[in-house]
């Protein structure tokens, strides 16, 4: 029944190397799919960009942006945005290429190897297995023939017993008074027990010859057994070990190499994915009102200079250009001023009430503005139990009816502050 | 021309806010397209993982393997794989959906705000337009009005002087001697001067009257000229800059909150594809030989599993269960160990030349399937010129010709090492 186990390890190497040629080829087909879903995805990002980077180019505004590199921060977050997506565009296409190039081609390799390898320990174990067997019959056969000389051995024992009895009944039978004996009798006597004697000698060395043939035999026997079990445990112990070794020779190693080859393909996308991300959010960071006004007045100097001074235009050589306060005038001027003062008066507390108003309007309105709602961190948690992640993604964040309310209230807010403001 | 001026600043006005709106819609069909692109991809993804989810899903092993969670470490090493596929599938619907559900719809309040809030300005800037004409007319009617007032008061002063050169002349002929000059002559003189003397208090009356009003038109003129100069500064100097600012109300800070809501995506998406790959790199370290092989041989317990040891077979009653030495096997069975004792020494020097061979052999071949060759970062450097990307990818990385060489060299030692090892 060894012999029996002996195929059926030989089975379960095969099984196991056509489980791993499986394996590497579902890997192959994976990544074989996985890198054209990465082209497809990197060429319509290619598009998206171009589409729009071809609508921005022939813009008259990116001609002239373009020398002074002076941009508009929200066109700068703009152009940014387009970088981004052809940054991605290009990292999944490279992804995809080593996909292709690469990763599929060492999982070929490790294929090839473990199918190399698998034939090499069949090669091996098949001289092991011939080799065991041999020792095997060899401890069969020297069984049976201890077995052959111990049987012979008693049999030849148990013919030298019949001899010595036969001897003794004689020696007994001598032992009668031999005066009733006849003469002829007694000679006929003596020859029958040399007979005997003869035949006991014949059988006694018949005897030791067997005996030392079936001691011989049995430590032969004895010794083979002891070889054979340690053979026996010499391939059960190390060798089968070693066979088992000799199919994984490199395999993992190999398949170790294949995927790291992968996730650096991957943290490196990510990386740089990484990179852009950060360029955008300082462009983000950078969006500023007060220097966009600078900018936008400064592209259009002939509508927001300030116009000259309207200056004194006399009358025919008529100089005097400071009110005049003779008697009858300065009076009426005094009860001018008098009124300007206290109408300034009134209108300085008014215009400090209204200021307070809309500042603190205006404040409500910028706060609503620059709410933080914009982290989102939430749709992508991942639970232990992966499916129900989709269905939680449109309820938890931004509800349209909370959006539509505070867009009513900002919006309510914005009137108040013009009606009181201007 | 401050009315055209006023004309051009409303225009630029209108314009940026068309840009603006403009530079919303790009934004709006940019996402809207990207959401697309990221939903099929995601798609893509989804179908990828289930293709080889449900074939591995049917396999015998699967159902065993799930039992006891205990999986060989190349296939658990697969299945993180497929898994990491399904959390970037669900991870870039996600992205998709935020993007239509959250970033467009912000992008279009912000184009709708925009448009408000130049309304808002456009009204305000009408009524402010209004009143600096209102004043710039009153300086012009006041200016006529001094040059008017003034022309007439020359005017007077004119007449009033004729008036004074009359009666001086009037004055001088009766300066002439008396006796020449007959009654009613006198008489008629007399009256004359009279009469001039009327004409010229009329005059002096007139040239008062003119000169006081000329000079009242004058001091309005002055006061005006102030005053419009004054509110043309505050024009220019601080409704323009508010009216701009009316414009911009809330425009960099929700265009931000929108941009951060696509980077939040971004980097969470980002994250949650790290820590899978972080899953998958745990499980690429523990690719390990000896444990996988133990759950190997346990797989098939009645494969490996070492037979009982060889017990001797005693003949008929045998009992002997020891070599054996008396007298004549005794000499045999020295000889014979003496024999395997030499051969025994033979064997072990031969033998631990082959063990150092082998294990350099092997060691070499170890060395050779570990070789860090996995690291593709240079694929992904983005230059500054990001044009010339694409060409290095293939040239640098895994050319075929090394690889090819590698393999075969190998090959070569792992003959080497069968031939001598085994």
């Amino acid at each position: 029944e060894i012999r029996a186990q002996l195929v059926e390890q030989q089975k379960c190497l095969e099984q196991q190397t056509e489980m791993r040629v499986q394996l590497l080829q579902d890997l192959q087909d994976f990544f074989r799919k996985k890198s054209e879903i990465e082209m497809e995805y990197s060429r319509n990002l290619e598009k998206l960009a171009e589409r729009f980077m071809a609508k921005t180019r022939s813009t008259k505004d990116h001609q002239q942006y373009k020398k002074d590199q002076n941009l508009l921060s929200p066109v700068n977050c703009w152009y940014l945005l387009l970088n981004q997506v052809r940054r991605e565009s290009k990292d999944h296409a490279t992804l995809s290429e080593i996909y292709l190039n690469n990763v599929i081609m060492r999982f070929m390799q490790i294929s090839e190897d473990s199918t190399r390898m698998f034939k090499k320990s069949k090669e091996i174990s098949f001289q092991l297995h011939e080799d065991l067997m041999k020792v095997l019959n060899e401890l069969y056969t020297v069984m049976k023939t201890y077995h052959m000389y111990h049987a012979e051995s008693i049999s030849a024992e148990s013919k030298l017993k019949e001899a010595e009895k036969q001897e003794e009944k004689q020696i007994g039978r001598s032992g009668d008074p031999v005066f009733h004996i006849r003469l002829e009798e007694r000679h006929q006597r003596r020859s029958s027990v040399k007979k005997i004697e003869k035949m006991k000698e014949k059988r006694q060395a018949k005897y030791s010859e067997n005996k030392l043939k079936s001691i011989k035999a049995r430590n032969e026997y004895l010794l083979t057994l002891e070889a054979t079990n340690a053979s026996v445990f010499k391939y059960y112990i190390h060798d089968l070990s070693d066979l088992i070794d000799c199919c994984d020779l490199g395999y993992h190693a190999s398949l170790n190499r294949a995927l790291r080859t992968y996730l650096s393909a991957e943290y490196n996308l990510e990386t740089s994915r990484h990179e852009g991300l950060d360029i955008i959010e300082n462009a983000v960071d950078s969006l500023e009102p007060r220097s966009d006004k600078q900018r936008f007045m400064e592209m259009y100097p002939t509508a927001f200079c300030p116009p000259m001074k309207f200056e004194f235009q006399s009358h025919m050589g008529d100089e005097v250009c400071q009110v005049t306060a003779q008697q009858p005038v300065q009076a009426e001027l005094m009860l001018r001023y008098q009124q300007l003062q206290s109408r300034l008066a009134t209108l300085k507390i008014e215009n400090e009430e209204v200021k307070k108003t809309t500042e603190a309007t205006l404040q409500t309105i910028q706060d609503m503005v620059t709410i933080e709602d914009y982290d989102v961190s939430e749709c992508f948690q991942h639970s232990r139990s992966t499916e129900s992640v989709k269905s939680t993604v449109s309820e938890t964040y931004l509800s349209k009816p909370s959006i539509a309310k505070r867009r009513a209230n900002q919006q309510e807010t914005e009137q108040f502050y013009f009606m009181v403001g201007w």
